[in-house]
């Protein structure tokens, strides 16, 4: 797929991705219709994401699903790295998190890295840090999580049990283990190459606190799977269950190929964006149409590699019939370029209201979520 | 000096040590008569474990005296692996401390470093680790520090304060500078790695919690300087003054070489140890003395290579007068070994029993002495 070298790692993802080739390269399952079919029976329907193909692959979710049918207590963990102002790629796993407590009606672990995002990033001072955290905070809540059973963390600020069970972990790890997961090298900073141990801790620190056996399922972006492979390889080692994931793909950014990314503002939509600002920059997304109005009527559009269309498909619209008269409407040519932006700025402004009445509203309630000593 | 190979590092003391040469090696000062006579001023007298050249080495303690005289805030930071019993070796540093805070009425910062202990041995459960450094902070107690100002943690139980510093010092030290300082490899575990982050974390942390300016000194074996090297390094790029040290020389084990090691227990006297159980070591020590009574009396002992003289001369014998007869006698031939043994093993006795009182006392204070989050 492409020339451009495709690089997949936690902190990075540059290049063409391609999903079937991640599926090997990380030794994880494909979501197959038989696991997503039973998962339908649980929820009595089937998550946008899951229908659209966002979450494509998995490991041992399927098990985690046998645990919950057999009565062990069953646990989701995700997280979120603070580096900057929230945008919609963020929000995929949480929005199916929130899919997964609402059907499984099971306890979430939030955890927030602070720490990684200090210790990566050479620019960041831990005042930043400590602000993009307090202003993720509210998103994170306004996906609206069930407040009696989420317990959001970050690692700096609740560091008694995560050091104290990450030390537990780091125990197994050795550095030529982390070095070929994670690609550390000699000028790596000595926090960098523990923080795999403080970002695998959350697997066992329900069974920590409460002393009690739980099957833990991460749902979360395919690049973040080098972490849970370190996991569960020590998890027999301290006694645990290995936890489960589901993984996602990435959601495009608005320019011509790659991840929607903080760094690339034009092309991503933050949380924050004023609904003026986002409907300018859907109206300037790459799109797979004909570069006029009179090409595009008799030639037809290519909504396969449009990021209009891609957005429609995976976020924003519910509607599989719609969706699929958008896709053929565009490839005969009955379709331009500016109706589906129009349409597709207006969902997006809607959602981005919505999700400002929340984010306020979380301001009330950001103390009912924080897991303190 | 001697065949053996030398190795003095944070974790093993081995071969014969040469102070000159690590004096060298470390880069650190002789403690010259100019800075223990100004120390004297202070002090009204000078401790047994200075008279006598225990303490034997030092890193702008001279500026830590200036910083008290000038009125800037003056702090003292040691502590304690927790990996078993503690022996007469490591009182040495705890001793000379109290002596310390008590002339400088200065507040202490004193580290139980049981996560370390955890890392680095691949035996130890975290409930061992417990369980020493339940009973170890009964003996730091018994030494008589000042309650109001002495401020004992563990790093697994403060770890929220403590892992916020380490983080901060992390970021400054890269894997090559650690690999350098303490030999890491490819199979030292990562949470080994991070550990001197740790480590260095209280150099810094009443400037953290107190928000105001403070010159730390560090009095420890010398065994640990590396660390502070490290601490020293990140000091001014963190903002801080750097930390001052001063340390001592290893007492030695009761058998012939080598320092007093928890590994070895009968040349080690614990300060668990029965009042017969220390006198029969004693009995059993390496001397000077000749084979027999008779050429003891016609050539005379050896009291340069005797432990047992260099237990009294180092800790147990305050009367510089005695203890300088001792040498003569014992080198002309008026005093035999047991007479030696008798006099030591009568004052290590007096001394324990002591200890064991103030132990049992500190039951009821420690958790005077405890930080917590």
């Amino acid at each position: 797929m492409g020339n451009s070298e495709s690089v997949v790692t936690p902190w990075e993802v540059r290049g063409e991705v391609d999903y079937r080739e991640l599926i090997e390269r990380f030794g994880v399952e494909p979501l197959t219709e038989r696991i997503v079919n039973r998962l339908k029976v649980h929820a009595g329907g089937l998550h946008l994401l899951l229908r659209r193909g966002m979450f494509f692959a998995h490991r041992e979710f399927d098990e985690w699903m046998d645990s919950y049918e057999r009565g062990v207590k069953v646990i989701l963990y995700t997280g979120r790295g603070p580096s900057g102002n929230t945008h919609l790629g963020h929000l995929i796993p949480w929005l199916f998190t929130k899919y997964l407590q609402d059907t499984f009606k099971c306890e979430l672990y939030f955890q927030v890295t602070d720490d990684e995002k200090f210790l990566f990033n050479p620019e960041l001072t831990t005042e930043q840090v400590a602000e993009f955290t307090k202003e993720n905070l509210l998103d994170i809540i306004a996906v609206g999580f069930d407040p009696e059973r989420t317990k959001i963390f970050t690692n700096l600020s609740y560091s008694k049990p995560l050091y104290n069970m990450a030390v537990r972990v780091a125990k197994h790890v050795t550095f030529s283990t982390a070095k070929a997961t994670f690609g550390f090298s000699e000028s790596s900073n000595i926090g960098m190459i523990f923080f795999p141990a403080m970002q695998a801790a959350p697997c066992f620190i329900h069974q920590y606190l409460k002393s009690e056996d739980a099957h833990v399922l991460i749902p979360c972006a395919i690049d973040q799977e080098p972490y849970w492979r370190i996991s569960r390889d020590v998890a027999p080692k301290m006694g645990y269950r290995k936890p489960a994931g589901i993984y996602s793909k990435f959601i495009p950014g608005l320019g011509s190929g790659g991840k929607m990314s903080a760094s690339l503002p034009d092309t991503a939509i933050f949380l924050s964006d004023t609904t003026k600002e986002a409907t300018r920059k859907v109206k300037n997304a790459f799109t797979g149409g004909q570069p006029t109005i009179r090409e595009q009527k008799e030639k037809g559009g290519n909504p396969d590699v449009c990021v209009v269309y891609s957005y429609l498909y995976s976020l924003f619209d519910e509607d599989d019939k719609a969706v699929s008269e958008t896709y053929e409407s565009c490839k005969g040519g009955g379709l331009v370029c500016g109706d589906c932006k129009e349409r597709l700025a207006e969902k997006v402004g809607k959602f981005l209201e919505e999700h400002r009445r929340r984010r306020e509203a979380a301001r009330e309630t950001v103390n009912k979520y924080l897991l303190r000593e």
